[in-house]
């Protein structure tokens, strides 16, 4: 039966939005693979069903991950930082975490001065969202 | 001499109060190591300089990591995500993240519906902050 978690919720700072910040990294390899945003309830949801669902900011509506493209994350820990307003998520992500089609959406350095793609994408966005 | 990084720090996307989030990364060993948030000169000093500095949102003002304590962070990149709205700086962190003396900020786990704190601290904070 699912659980409503509500001491743990109680330890997390969500915003003045009702939104926290999670960061999804890749348990075993330690990638970091995207940044989204849960509210209380894409939090108790990820919890009940250890799978990552966000809130999608410009769609207003819980975004269960890969329920489209297929690209799913299986929850493995979820930690919160020491002042309780960022969520680290660890993840086992099937294929890849960015619309892009890479596995991580950070692949572009900017530490040179200018914009420098790190990859290529791996799986053509076409596939993902036909 | 110092460069102003106006055709980079354009393709940062900064929220309605100027600020960005970010995630700093120990580069080689991969642990997620703190958030925190740049404002855009935060980010132009953390080019110039190669040192990790922040926008410390409790006190408004530039946040030079590391020097009260000394626990420096160390550039050795500056990513941004495909949307432009959250940087991954990938950092050879001296000592530890945490102002609680942990190496990184996110050591309590949530995930089975309690509070476990994974590790303790490896440095007294009073020592950090005498």
């Amino acid at each position: 039966m699912d659980q409503d978690y509500d001491d743990v919720i109680a330890a997390i700072h969500f915003d003045d939005q009702g939104l926290v910040p999670v960061i999804a990294q890749q348990h075993d390899k330690g990638e970091v693979l995207m940044v989204a945003w849960m509210n209380r309830a894409a939090v108790v949801e990820t919890l009940n069903t250890r799978m990552a669902v966000y809130w999608s900011r410009s769609r207003q509506e819980l975004w269960r991950k890969g329920n489209i493209s297929g690209q799913t994350q299986t929850i493995i820990d979820l930690r919160i930082d020491c002042d309780g307003d960022t969520i680290l998520l660890l993840v086992d992500q099937k294929g890849v975490a960015c619309h892009t089609g890479r596995r991580s959406c950070f692949f572009t350095s900017i530490i040179d001065g200018q914009e420098t793609v790190l990859n290529t994408p791996q799986i053509d966005p076409k596939v993902l969202y036909p």
